[in-house]
């Protein structure tokens, strides 16, 4: 591949000379930028973005670390950042933290390194007080789908234990009394506080909470088709199942299927997210909307402006879900 | 953030003995080895992976782009390169083209600038000629679902037209004279081939080709649903239904559900790519095979291999796809 110095050789100038072109010096005349340009033409020379960040002390990229980007939930996050990146003339960098501490930290050490100013990060397994100390290193960083005390300006984050409770009552005010809820076997927050919102929702319509009706698999539809299995093998005493994401409620309504039970007839069936699964799963999905893409874009506007110095975005730091009414869900037969 | 001038300060050492130090130069002593970590250590300082990679004209990253990090069949791609990436120390670069040409260009500049030696490519809207280019430049640079001219050795394709016809193939044994085709709005090889691939299968069999079987849509479970909601308009005289991918076929499932058309009693689907989705709609959907978690590694492997200039791996250059039968196929009703 052609380097600086060739370019300087062809166009009869120093490599100082191509290096001020290269990054839209003053001090480069005019004559000498259209030489550059037509060297860097001629022998296919790519200005290195590695030596431009360096002479620039800045970046061109937008830092993302997501759970798994082959997870149709992130899948849409990474879409919403990225379509912000195209839009400020920034670079998309994307890690991967498998839900994994030290993949996380790998993950976020490695953007940093790359010098990603700007940085949307998800990771819910890192400790508070290691986080707090990153956000503190790195002014562009942001935090989504957690909330960091004393860092909650920098952070954009769902109510999950509302969702949980907005989805609960409404199995209960359908007449439903006997509710399961296959839950995550993630240990993150958003599996915990989604759990207490169907606690909350029973206790509060003085509702006996059965561990027998609260069952665990990874968060697809795998994990799913297995939690709805285990529920169905304790004994069918329930009427109506609220889960975790709607990629197991896909799981869930394919056993329920598989073994005769008619949904909505037989068993109520609710989400959580809304991913485009409960949109094209029949009967279409009941579900709580999750606000990701809205949520993505404003994590990435705030942190390019703050990596910037710009002026701050008008943010929500704590989403509300709400809920998404479609044909899974009916009155106890 | 914390310099390599502040490190040099506080190591008590010169900028050039921590840059040697940070790239593990031979020149430096333990001594000064021990001083540049602490204070490293100390100052929370981040080697600058722009600096290293600007000092060892080599790189960390291995550049990927993809048409569309959302749709779970480039998620599933990620993943595998991300797995490779992983095993080797290097850390993913991600570009979406959007199966767009210009996007697609903007995507592989990008990656080149950010100097990803080792780049698997898939981009499907560049002419032949501007790609063979592309691949001279970047000697570690391997195309994925793509068969480049003069470039087969650098290419991991899949034999599109084959599937397509395997799946014809088995409709017809099963005693099928009237297949509709559902087919993708993208003009793209893989649309054209899949088409192509109905075609042979229906020659082979003297079945007429009838453009009123042929509907087009997204390559998603919406365009799946319009492609589907299409011909039965056109009316149901046909009773086996082939599609261009699984996505499609999980919407045209939907669509045959919501008019009570049962799969596969009164109708057969077949799919294309066998990505999760076809395991879990019901009934699970009979469908082709794209080895794509398989290709994605070996075309990264290839990559990595010809950028650090090490003996090359065994890849297949064109995969053949394989029959998977589920419950969506029987004999017409």
């Amino acid at each position: 591949m052609a380097t600086i110095k060739d370019v300087a050789r062809l166009a009869g100038v120093s490599v100082a000379t191509v290096s001020r072109v290269i990054n839209h010096s003053p001090k480069a005349s005019e004559t000498s930028r259209q030489a550059v340009f037509s060297a860097m033409e001629a022998l296919q020379y790519h200005p290195n973005a590695n030596a431009r960040a360096l002479a620039q002390q800045s970046t061109e990229t937008l830092g993302l670390v997501v759970g798994d980007v082959s997870d149709p939930f992130f899948g849409a996050m990474v879409k919403a950042v990225d379509e912000i990146a195209g839009q400020t003339g920034n670079f998309l960098l994307i890690g991967n933290g498998y839900h994994n501490e030290e993949k996380e930290r790998q993950a976020i050490e490695q953007l940093m390194r790359h010098r990603c100013a700007a940085l949307v990060v998800h990771a819910k397994k890192i400790p508070d007080d290691e986080l707090a100390k990153l956000m503190q290193q790195m002014p562009g960083m942001v935090l989504i789908n957690r909330s960091l005390p004393d860092w909650q300006q920098r952070c954009i984050a769902l109510d999950d234990r509302y969702g949980a409770w907005l989805a609960t009552r409404h199995l209960i005010q359908q007449g439903h009394s006997q509710i399961a809820w296959i839950s995550s076997t993630h240990t993150i927050s958003d599996a915990e506080e989604r759990l207490q919102g169907y606690y909350d929702a029973l206790r509060e319509h003085n509702l006996p909470c059965n561990d027998r009706l609260v069952a665990f698999g990874e968060p697809d539809e795998v994990g799913g088709e297995q939690a709805m299995t285990e529920l169905l093998g304790r004994g069918k005493n329930f009427t109506a199942v609220a889960c975790y994401n709607d990629s197991m409620a896909a799981g869930a309504l394919a056993v329920l299927s598989d073994n005769g039970i008619r949904v909505p007839e037989e068993m109520s069936l609710i989400g959580f997210d809304d991913v485009l699964v409960s949109r094209y799963v029949r009967p279409r999905l009941t579900t709580v909307r999750y606000p990701i893409v809205t949520m993505a874009q404003q994590a990435a506007q705030l942190a390019l402006a703050l990596a910037n110095n710009q002026p701050l975005p008008e943010v929500t730091n704590t989403f509300s879900p709400t809920l998404v009414r479609r044909h899974s869900v009916s009155a106890p037969g």
